[in-house]
């Protein structure tokens, strides 16, 4: 068995007047994610790790936040991408474990349907799809609401 | 062999008045960090990186930080049921890499200490507990001894 | 097969009157890393990294930045040394993926001749060599160009 590791992190600013997406997902929340794309944080940092552990450059480098097309885009469009590349290289996930971090609302009661859309976009069990969330207990920008961030590490096998 | 990956991230504001407790050891220290446990910012990521890697959800879903219950409660006991959580499902862990990073005092001295207190948690040899410690550079509130964080990666077998 | 996972994380101030090296390769930047040695952020995350792995400790346990010896020093030196380490213990780099956190000047183009370098020092393939950069969307130090950081996780693999 090949396996390969990866990991993805990503910062989106939290800002009026824009959604928050996160896993897929629309919360409900006074303020949104700015970026180019929906500024899903969750997604890309999974792209991320997906893209790392087999070395095909990062999430910038496929879907640049310069090209029109992606101003806005649903990043399940971009994770479902980065999987059939993945597959296309004769990969499957292992399991992902992903951290929100989060102030404020809690991102908890909407981690079932965020891994229900991951699985899916991943063609994997659900159990293979690990969430958790934190606060980053009111320390700098994340703590103070102003940001939100994710990781992710995840393990690839050849299938 | 069935492998699984984990991450953990933990975050504690450092205030006056209260013990700094990392990796199951009390390190003399003038400020202490707050939390509704003993804050062990160490032994909670590692929580969370097991818990992460077989997708049994996180620290403050099986230890809710507004339960009394769990009031200054010792973060070993909260280690230790996680571990059974883990062996319950035929897991063992393969290896884990810590990183804690403290402005001051100096973590090292004490590393050797804790090892053995997780090893012995964890049913596993010393060779697979590994601890870094380093500073944040004098960089945000890690930087300016306002605040700890510890990353952890682990890696579970399927015993 | 034996497996081992480690991660490193590195922060550096950015200052007027230093280099900026990064992967081992120097990057024309207003800004430089300050540090004891060259302060190349992403080698001593690989450092740390593959020593956690291993658990030999972390680079300040090897190379203090207390020591004359290593003012200024060439961290592929540093990457060097720790590789004979790992290869004493009889492991190989399985594969690694890094990310580097900089809000300026753009890292990506540099990213081919870093894989090179690093590829090269711990007698890997390229493909086992990953490297993302990103900005921290302007958030604390990180992104108002203040500080550098990256991340690395890694598996080592006993050969």
């Amino acid at each position: 068995m090949k396996i390969k590791i990866g990991f993805g992190v990503d910062v989106h600013q939290l800002v009026q007047n824009r959604d928050l997406v996160i896993g897929g997902v629309k919360i409900p929340a006074e303020l949104g994610a700015l970026g180019h794309s929906d500024a899903d944080v969750l997604l890309h940092s999974i792209c991320d790790a997906m893209l790392g552990a087999l070395n095909l450059r990062d999430i910038g480098y496929h879907f640049s936040d310069q090209d029109p097309k992606y101003k806005d885009i649903d990043s399940k469009i971009l994770l479902r991408e980065t999987f059939l590349l993945v597959k296309d290289k004769g990969f499957v996930l292992g399991n992902l474990d992903a951290t929100v971090i989060l102030e404020k609302p809690k991102v908890n009661p909407h981690i079932p349907e965020m891994q229900k859309v991951i699985a899916e976009l991943l063609e994997t069990e659900l159990e293979n799809v690990s969430i958790k969330a934190t606060t980053h207990e009111k320390v700098d920008s994340f703590g103070q609401q102003k940001a939100v961030k994710a990781y992710v590490v995840c393990l690839l096998e050849k299938a």
